[in-house]
C-alpha cells in the first residue's frame, strides 16, 4: 500500500507558470485527485525553460506537472461557467494563481466561490498580499527576488547584483502554499469549515529573508549592522582546488580544530581570535578569509576523503550534468525513466520524501492540454451530446491523441 | 478567533540551527503546542548569524524559534531518558534533525521511538537520505548548496561559484518537513497509523534544481543542453539605472512589445527573432542580451513608474536596510515590535499567510535557554521534589530569570 495522505482529496488547479504548480504537484505526490485547468493558449511554461520533442513539455513544465489530469477549457467562452460551477463543486480545495481582477471577472475569485461554497478551502497565490498597496501588481520569479534583497545582498557580497540561478521564489512560495492547504484540510477535519487562503510571494520571501538577515537590526537599539555578516563575506564561497571547487563548512569549536589541521594550519587553533563561536563572530572578516582559502594543492575527490575522514561537511560542487550522475543519486533513484504520451522517454524526478522506508510514488506523467478533457466532461455528469457540444463551440478542447473514454 | 489549525496538536521538537528550527516555527504558526528540548550547551544558532543583547538570541535564533516553550535537559545524564519518555508519551510528532546515530546512542531514533508508540508521527531531518552511500554524513545549508548544484549554475553563468546569500536549503527543506509533517496528521486522521518520515535535505533540494534544470536532457534522446538557458544567461540579472538597480521580467507576447515600447526599442518587436515565446527561446542569448541591457538614463523610480503603468513586472533591487522599510511590507505591517524577556525590544516577524482575510498571529517570542523547564516538568507529573532533584543533578536546567511556576 503506498502512502497517500491526501486519497480522496480533490484539487482544482486553476494555475500556470511556476509558484502554483509546484503546490498542487507537491499535493499529487501526497496523492490528492488533481484537474488542472488550462485554456486553449495554453500554460506559458509548456514552451518557457528549454525544448522538448513536440515543443509542448519543456523540462520544468514535465516535472512540475505530474499526477495532474487535464481539462482544456476557454474560460471566456459563453458555457464555460457551467463548467467551471461544476469543478468547483466536485473540489474540496480551489488553489488559483491569476490575478485577483482576473478572477474577478470570471466569477472565480475567492469571494464568489465562497460566497456559493463556505465549506471549500480556496488558496489564492499573489505576487504581493492584496491588503497592502503592491496588491493587484504583476510579478514573476526574479522581480520578486529582486524585491526580497537577494540580488541586493549578493551586490554587497560580490560587489554585484546577481539573481539565484533558480526560480526559487516560485518553488518555496509553492511549498509552502501547499503547507497551508495541508494544514487548512486538517482545520477542517478539527472545526468542520473552510477558508480562504492568501498566500503573497513578497511578503512570504521577505519574511525568510529578513528571518536572517534582520540579524542584529532586529533590537532596539540595534546591537549590529543588516545582514548574516557571515553569509555576506566575499570569502563566503567555494573553495578553489586543484580540479575544481570544493564546499565545506565548518561553525562548531571541534570542526574549526579539526578543519586547520587538515589543512595544515593547526596552529591556528589556538588563536583566541578563532578559539570560540563568540571570537570568530567578532573576527567574522579575518575568520571568513582563512577558512575560504584557497586549496589548490590537493584535488576535489583528495580533500573530499580527507575532510570526510575528518567527520567534515564537505561536497564536491556540482554541475547539473554531474548532479544528474552523483552515485548518491543513483544508488536512491531519484530519477527514473517513463514513456510519456507525447515526448517519448523521458526522466521521472520523484518528491525525496520517504514514508515508512519507501519513497512516495512519483505519479502520472504531466498530462498534454486537454488530455483528459473528455473523461472529465464524463465524470462531471456530461452526457456524451452535451460533451460533443462543448466541444464543438470550443467551450472545451480535446487533446487530438488523447485517448476517448466517453 | 484565530486560525489555528494544529490547536491541541504536540509537537516534540529535538532540532536546533537552521532545518529542524524552521520546520516547527511553521508548525507553531498554525497553531501546534511545541516544546523544544535543547542542550546545556545550547543550539549552535543562538550565537551564530549576528549579535543580540545578551549574545543568546541571534536574529535568525529570535526569529526561527517563536512559539515553542523551552526545556533544557542533559540528554546524556542519567535520568534524563525518563523525561524524554514522558517528552514522547506527550507528543503527537516527533522532529528531529540530529545525525541518526546520535538519536540511536541516546534511545531517541525512529525505529525505538515507534516501536513503542507506533501512532506517533516521527519526522527525520538528515543530509543525505539514510538509504544510500552518503547516509549519516554530516552537513550544513552552504555544502547542500555546492552539492546541488547552485554554486555550479553561478560559475557557469558569471564565471564564478557563488552560494545563495541566504541559508536557503535550510529554510526550503523546512517548510517541505512541515508540509510533510501536516499531511501525516492528515493521514492520521483518515487510517489512525503513525509514520516514520525522513526528509533528505540532499535529495529535496537535488529534486528542486532538477525540475528546472534538468531541461532539454529531461528527454531521450536530450532535446539540448542541462541547464534552463534563460537563467544562466550572464545577461539575467537586475538592469542598472541612474540610481541604482531594477528587476524587471517579461514573459509573453504582450509584455515584451510594451517592455520594447516603453525602453524606446519598438522597432524590435516586429524582429522574427523576438516576435513570440518560441522565437525567443531558440535566440536565447540575443534576446537576453537586448533585455538585459542598462537603463542608466533614469532613475529607478522613474522607471517603476513606467513599467507599472505599462503593466509589467518591475520592483526595485532593495538592500536588507530598505526592504525593512518597504511602503508595502510596512502597510501589510508585517513587522511589529515587542518586549522580549531577556533582550529588550526586538522585531516580530509574522507568518505572510492569511487566512479568511486576517494574518496569522505571530505566537510567542523565543524562548530563553531552560525557560520553560519548571513548568514543563510540572506539567509531565513530576512534582515539586522530583522536578528540584532533577535541577540538582543537572539533568534538567532552568534559565535563572525564568518565573517560577511549580
Amino acid at each position: 500500500m503506498s502512502y497517500e495522505p491526501l486519497h480522496g482529496t480533490r484539487v482544482l488547479d486553476l494555475t500556470a507558470v511556476v509558484v502554483g504548480p509546484a503546490a498542487t504537484w507537491r499535493l499529487g505526490q501526497y496523492g490528492a485527485q488533481i484537474i488542472k485547468v488550462e485554456s486553449p493558449g495554453g500554460d506559458l511554461m509548456r514552451g518557457l525553460g528549454g525544448l522538448s520533442p513536440t515543443g509542448q513539455h519543456a523540462g520544468a513544465y514535465l516535472h512540475l506537472n505530474r499526477g495532474k489530469r487535464n481539462i482544456c477549457l476557454d474560460l471566456k467562452a459563453p458555457g464555460a461557467s457551467g463548467v467551471m460551477e461544476r469543478l468547483v463543486a466536485w473540489a474540496d480545495v480551489i488553489v488559483a494563481n491569476m490575478r485577483p481582477k482576473a478572477l474577478a471577472r470570471l466569477g472565480l475569485d475567492p469571494e464568489t466561490v465562497r460566497a456559493g461554497h463556505p465549506g471549500k478551502i480556496y488558496c489564492l497565490l499573489t505576487g504581493y498580499g492584496s491588503d497592502g498597496p503592491y496588491g493587484g501588481f504583476p510579478t514573476y520569479d526574479s522581480v520578486v527576488q529582486g524585491a526580497v534583497g537577494l540580488p541586493g545582498l549578493a551586490l554587497e557580497r560580490d560587489g554585484t547584483p546577481g539573481y539565484v540561478p533558480l526560480l526559487i521564489c516560485d518553488h518555496v512560495v509553492g511549498e509552502i502554499a501547499a503547507g497551508a492547504i495541508l494544514a487548512a484540510l486538517l482545520n477542517r477535519h478539527r472545526t468542520g469549515k473552510g477558508v480562504t487562503l492568501e498566500v503573497p510571494m513578497f511578503e512570504t520571501m521577505a519574511t525568510m529573508v529578513l528571518q536572517e538577515h534582520l540579524a542584529a537590526q532586529s533590537f532596539d537599539p540595534p546591537a549590529g549592522p543588516y545582514g548574516d555578516q557571515r553569509l555576506l563575506s566575499p570569502h563566503n564561497r567555494p573553495m578553489r582546488t586543484k580540479d575544481g571547487f570544493i564546499a565545506v563548512t565548518i561553525n562548531t569549536d571541534p570542526q574549526v580544530r579539526a578543519f586547520l589541521a587538515a589543512t595544515g594550519r593547526g596552529h591556528l587553533a589556538t588563536d583566541p581570535r578563532f578559539a570560540s563561536v563568540a571570537a570568530r563572530a567578532v573576527h567574522v572578516a579575518e575568520w571568513f578569509e582563512i577558512r575560504g582559502a584557497p586549496l589548490t594543492d590537493r584535488t576535489t575527490d583528495e580533500w573530499l576523503k580527507i575532510f570526510r575522514t575528518a567527520d567534515l561537511a564537505a561536497m564536491p560542487v556540482h554541475s547539473i550534468e554531474s548532479l544528474s550522475r552523483d552515485p548518491h543519486l543513483t544508488a536512491v533513484q531519484l530519477m527514473t525513466q517513463e514513456d510519456h504520451p507525447t515526448e517519448g522517454r523521458t526522466t521521472v524526478l520523484r518528491s525525496s520524501i520517504r514514508a515508512d522506508d519507501a519513497p512516495l510514488p512519483p505519479r502520472g506523467p504531466a498530462a498534454p492540454r486537454g488530455w483528459d478533457t473528455r473523461a472529465v466532461l464524463d465524470e462531471l455528469g456530461y452526457t456524451g451530446a452535451e460533451a460533443a457540444a462543448l466541444l464543438d463551440r470550443g467551450v472545451a478542447v480535446a487533446h487530438s491523441s488523447a485517448p476517448d473514454r466517453t
